[in-house]
């Protein structure tokens, strides 16, 4: 089988204006995540927001097989054109993988038709993840739960259609819950929302989110299914007797 | 308990230039349906394309617990501005009744994220809508299933997200099945997609239909749930020791 | 519209063996269910376990609409023909909402296939239980939450099938959560679980827990759909040409 | 990766009572099962009704990955015993992949909590199986439809909790509809319902019935997913002050 070829697309503001960030995320969240990706045997590359057509071109987008998504502050600067061209290829079959503050992408409120607004806290605070589907291939090699111990919260009510499969629920230690694993088939393609990852904690160098990202690029990767046609069918693939209204 | 407010919005286009389907739906399919909507207690009201603000200010839709949709052959008429109008009442809490063709529709594709395209066929064939979920409130009054002497077809795939609740479920002579009752929770609204309806059909004088468009109406009418709010908790409810990164 | 016919099910056993759930809840946890749910205008009996048959003879599953359970410590005293005769009414459309240590019920175990296996700590922490889906019936007249100040912990990972719709999510002050609201079609039949409810705890007296009670007798209702019939069906309502093998 | 270890249990007794069905699947319908399964690079193994405890001792479920299971005319003499061992293992993670007239096995209708009824005709008739999921892996490899030339017809309705995931949508000639590719989650075990494969027609010889089994053993097989713990946990994680009711 050949490789999955992952792109790994981040905004990258944070980690240029702050210098927080930039410390913990020296080549970018999108960097961190290419490489730990790249280590599984991905074919990865990245693509950023300030690179033309934000690196996301025809041919960049018709050579993956599944895109990951993280952005924050400048959600309103991603191109219509780039977010609709995303949006078919999903919807052909290209994988989704929306993270963390990524809620708020045009891109993924695109695909969920609502507002994906939630509530959220910015203390460094502690969150569990409770896997509640233990046979879904995204929980593959965890425990019962991650905890994360420093973390931004974010708080249901989560303005999403319900999931197809729900495979992660947090706690958050200020009191919070929030479907935090999110599975959806949009199309020919899948969608999986993943809640940890904000720009000033090492989130994503955690060896269970890790492995849950991992997990995730195996499941989102496009299927081989039927070639989906549309359109007028003037014959009946059956016998109809002619109908004269 | 007050009655619930309808509002019913056409197109009303066929029914203008087409003397089949004038003659079919003389006062338009918006006035069909309205008509049997009144008579079962709804307080009813019709909007159509060509009125100002294709009659759906922000006033109408204030005092509309249920909008129904029929579109075809203009929804790119349909200002974006108005779709935008639609789209956050549905979230906000008002129920939608998609109807036949209103599959392509600005506001359903906007609510889905996917673009609900089908295989379609006009011949009059016969189509038989199966239940498939019997307990379901919409499913109230009916039989197995219902018969439609003569329709338009629609096939699968049907490009929309799985439904939260498949009531219906249809057979067609030329050899083709569809999804054809289709429940969904938005935000804090309610969408429910009927297939059948054709303008060049007497299909919303069935008194089946009729049955079903009654239930839905019910079932999507607004629940007065909790007020959902979004944003910035700064305090959590419950104690967390300061983290100093 | 005839009002609808709750059976209130209990044990009763620990109102008679500790005289701090009998200070409780002195006529059963059933006697004070059946009260508040008179009080809305529901047609209400109880029943218990000691009772013959356990008060639920056919002709009082008959005359049904919704049946609530509460069961602790004596499931496996419950007949096995008594569970047979509630799972076929279930089936048959008959509401059914299981509370609290009812998820280890028999009647439970049987309509979901699963073990229905929780984890569990009874030392008096606060819950609270967070609406995900404002827009559903159960969720009428709440808040964003419903906090309970002193209550056993249920933690998951809850061995259920995911829900049809699931409407509430706790959160444990211990740092657990759980799937709380956990709506299921079961034949023509709905099946509510409901977390909260201990017997050491005065939950059942709390307004917003009896809101969510009364509002899950009525979407739990009976609804009048299609009489289901199974089994041989010789003659095709189409033609087929015979098939010689 | 290592191999998937699948068992295929087959009923066996139309092929020794029947000389249709003998000539038809001369080594069974699970020798025809495994044949091809075996050929796809599956650890394969098979199991009979007849054969000490069903062929399906604790040793061999405990070695296998994925259980095909295949009955009709004997499903009253599978053992509670052996039902209720196959059951746990599936809860335990083994995948179990139901054929059609399996669905009226004590086994499915354990897991699904439901009669598992549904309605039909033996008059060799056509059916057409419709992709409704085209980006689920049991989809890969197929067209839009699977044409079955003569075949049983089963109707809805199909006394089944809601699946998971749909996958399969059959059009019948006689007038039909039926969901007939079904996938669930149960414990940590997956179960795919799969509705073709009748003993008097050679259907497990089509090829794209064979890919559809040979796609569902892949997805079906167990992820080594979190060792899912329950009951007592009475330290909590968080500090909870002491009440003293």
């Amino acid at each position: 089988m050949s490789s999955i070829r992952v792109t790994v697309w981040n905004e990258f503001r944070h980690e240029k204006s702050d210098p927080k960030v930039t410390a913990l995320y020296p080549r970018g969240i999108h960097g961190a995540i290419a490489e730990f990706l790249a280590s599984q045997g991905f074919e990865t590359r990245t693509a950023t927001l300030d690179e033309p057509e934000h690196g996301l071109t025809q041919e960049v987008l018709n050579n993956t097989d599944v895109l990951m998504w993280w952005g924050h502050m400048a959600h309103g600067e991603v191109s219509d054109e780039v977010v609709a061209r995303v949006h078919e290829r999903v919807l052909a079959g290209m994988g989704l993988i929306v993270l963390h503050s990524g809620h708020f992408s045009k891109i993924f409120r695109a695909l969920m038709g609502t507002t994906c607004n939630l509530k959220w806290r910015e203390i460094g605070e502690k969150e569990r993840l409770y896997v509640v589907e233990p046979g879904h291939p995204i929980a593959q090699g965890l425990g019962e739960f991650i905890e994360i111990p420093h973390t931004e919260m974010y708080g249901e009510r989560f303005d999403i259609p319900a999931p197809d499969t729900l495979v992660f629920i947090s706690w958050f230690q200020g009191g919070e819950v929030f479907r935090s694993g999110c599975c959806y088939h949009r199309g020919a393609g899948k969608v999986f929302y993943f809640r940890p990852g904000h720009e000033t904690f090492p989130i994503f160098y955690q060896p269970e989110i890790q492995k849950v990202l991992t997990n995730a690029v195996r499941w989102a990767a496009p299927v081989a299914g039927p070639t989906v046609t549309f359109g007028h069918r003037p014959q009946p693939m059956e016998h109809v007797e002619p109908f004269l209204g």
